[in-house]
């Protein structure tokens, strides 16, 4: 029986056309980046199981990993996510690393997912880390970098969002004002976290289940109306948080200078579930009305090196995924057309004793930085331009008997339909014509 | 208990000046791969293992593959190589497609290693493969782009060569030759793979188990003793293998008229192992004393497709490891100096008050394609210049008490030691002294 030519289920294969876009993705990524400063890390495709445990809990470890002993009896899995090999990675080096440090990468991940639109099995995801910034800046310059990655490709406050919250305010309001429990506290989170996603009606019988007081109730209650910046400094004010309103008025003013303020948008429900955060939460939201979701997440963070037994290193990061990007970009139409290939010539010859020059001349343009591209069998003149235009080449030659019996070619240039009978002895005129 | 930091067995943490490196490497391999317009591919982390074993038998698979069965009972493993995804890949299209087919890709491997010196349990190949080339013209060009990707590191024939044998002319001796049987056949097969690494007699004691009359002893001891291209054409011809040997000479024609030729070197024990290679076969030769390995090898095949059910394609392809090439590299001192990352700008102030600025002349500066990096906290005079040079930077600015009430910066070239006091009014003068 033939085998199965289809890739395995929820992964992809990037076909040419495919992976130029992936490509292009991958180079804003890196450019922007690489702009702030950032400097690009990897680590292993596989971990230990013990690490993943330690971060997040048995729930993904049960049910999303793919995890499984290896031939020397170690419990591995392939990463999920990168976060736990970055918190290894920098536990090694950061005592002795000037600060901040400023990280990214681009790995391929994987989790058991049921495949749907946004989620597969295999995806990449930008990941960019600051560690050891002074105050709020951390949480400003990634902001500043996620931001400035989707101006890079085109996007701008009409197409996308950022909901944005802080932890610490969280904190307080269920630990300082609603006298809230451990316990309470958790589940509060959760039931914070799923606000929007239910009704009215399934959130109220939520938050009666967890026992708080009328008061802490009606405090839960405000504490979700909350929708604008200057609301939350008053209802902190108003309850006497004022660190935690200095601290995030402190933020906003930074928005301000850094010229992102007119993204942000307060939202109390943004809690980024019961991960490590600590400040700053955000999740940037996608405009358009058929594609509402969130396409990045991130947040800032106090103890990622506590399982290592390391000193506390405030850090503040994000992922962003591939295929929600993709999807970001197609339905905003940002995504350029790269179906077709970018070469600079394309070498044929219309007489089989033409190959000699053609291998020749090859050599030479690629040693000149030039993308070349030989058609191995003499090709007829009307099949020359179709199959040039499939690679999108810039240049055709033509070496027909006249051009061989002169030592000459035609060199062609495809946008312009100019052609130029040139001599091979004038090398030079012929990169200069290709490279101009 | 506190985890390890250690990466999993086998396995690679890339910090930045190791992703640098790595960078620097695939950067070099796509350049090469794309100036003879070959386009970049990539296909999923996990394959079902029926692939492998269709294609590699069941040794591989039991040994040194990853292999584990998904949470849906699917059999699967992480790829210990490309080429079964590429022909998977390759028999959904290639119908289709205008041939030739150029793909190359640079996708991380895993197999089971006892790790050792060249040998991890993750690795990265470059591999470049063409398919539909008439004749012999896609051996040349596969021979050619691994040559000047080499080349493109700073190689040259004073550090490698091409040790390299023709398939078609080793299955002729043996079966037309000598008249082995298919199994004879294949023990010779392993055994002339082992008869470089063995001693004269342990290859005598292995010939002689497999059964040959004394006639065709001689022929194989004869074969085992080709050093040259002239002796095969010559041990061809003299024993009337007229078609191979006008299919080589016209290989022998080919390489010197591309120019490649000084690179090639035959040697009758390059046969790949019981590979799928149907004609030339070949592997790069590290010539230096310490390092005397394969760096790479390849070689052309007609039947890749055969295990979908689809007509023959013949195609021609190498794979080349990121290890063996960096030990390569390094031991011929070809590799740069990647310590430290490479910006354009550190933006420091001395004063709190410089924030400020800082924070909006960096967006700026980004805006115009800068590498920018700020400190967010005011630096010392005496600490900017050890900072900026651990971070690579080819300029500092400089912002005081009196930079801040005259609304100017000072720009230092870290190179010339030039420094210009410039006012934040004139942002071109900035970016055009940074730029220059």
């Amino acid at each position: 029986m033939a085998l199965n030519k289809q890739p395995y289920r929820g992964t992809r294969d990037f076909f040419p056309k495919d992976k130029r876009v992936r490509d292009y993705l991958f180079g804003i990524m890196t450019k922007t980046a690489e702009s702030f400063g950032y400097e690009s890390y990897d680590g292993p495709l596989l971990e230990e199981v013990e690490l993943y445990k330690a971060k997040s809990g048995e729930e993904l470890i049960n049910e999303q990993i793919y995890s499984f002993t290896d031939r020397g009896e170690r419990f591995v899995a392939i990463r999920p996510e990168m976060t736990p090999t970055l918190a290894r990675m920098v536990s090694q080096i950061h005592r002795e690393s000037a600060k901040p440090l400023r990280w990214f990468s681009i790995p391929n991940l994987m989790r058991y997912e049921k495949p749907q639109r946004g989620r597969v099995r295999e995806h990449w995801q930008l990941n960019c880390d600051v560690f050891g910034c002074p105050g709020r800046l951390g949480e400003i310059e990634i902001l500043q970098v996620a931001i400035e990655l989707l101006e890079n490709f085109g996007a701008n406050p009409t197409h996308f969002e950022i909901l944005i919250n802080d932890r610490a305010i969280v904190d307080a309001v269920f630990k300082t004002m609603m006298n809230s429990t451990s316990e309470q506290s958790h589940r509060l989170y959760k039931i914070v976290d799923r606000a929007k996603k239910v009704s009215a009606e399934a959130l109220q019988k939520m938050i009666s289940e967890v026992g708080l007081t009328i008061d802490s109730e009606k405090i839960l209650l405000n504490y979700l109306n909350l929708s604008n910046f200057e609301d939350v400094s008053h209802f902190l004010q108003n309850n006497n948080l004022n660190e935690e309103a200095f601290l995030f008025e402190n933020f906003i003013t930074l928005a301000k200078k850094a010229n992102i303020e007119r993204y942000l948008k307060y939202d109390p429900t943004i809690v980024r579930g019961l991960d490590y955060y600590t400040g700053i939460v955000f999740e940037i939201y996608d405009k358009h009305p058929e594609n509402r979701r969130a396409l990045c997440g991130g947040g800032a963070y106090a103890n990622l090196l506590q399982i290592f037994d390391e000193d506390p290193l405030p850090g503040v990061g994000f992922g962003l995924g591939d295929v929600t990007l993709k999807d970001f970009l197609e339905v905003h139409k940002l995504l350029p057309n790269l179906e077709t290939p970018s070469n600079d010539v394309y070498l044929t010859f219309q007489e089989d004793e033409g190959l000699d020059v053609t291998l020749e001349l090859a050599k030479i343009l690629r040693a000149n930085q030039l993308k070349v591209i030989t058609n191995f069998e003499s090709l007829k003149f009307k099949k020359v331009f179709p199959a040039a235009e499939k690679k999108g080449a810039k240049f055709v030659t033509l070496i027909g008997s006249e051009e061989l019996s002169n030592n000459q070619i035609q060199l062609k240039n495809l946008h312009t339909k100019e052609q130029h009978t040139l001599s091979l002895k004038n090398l030079d005129e012929i990169i200069k014509i290709i490279k101009a």
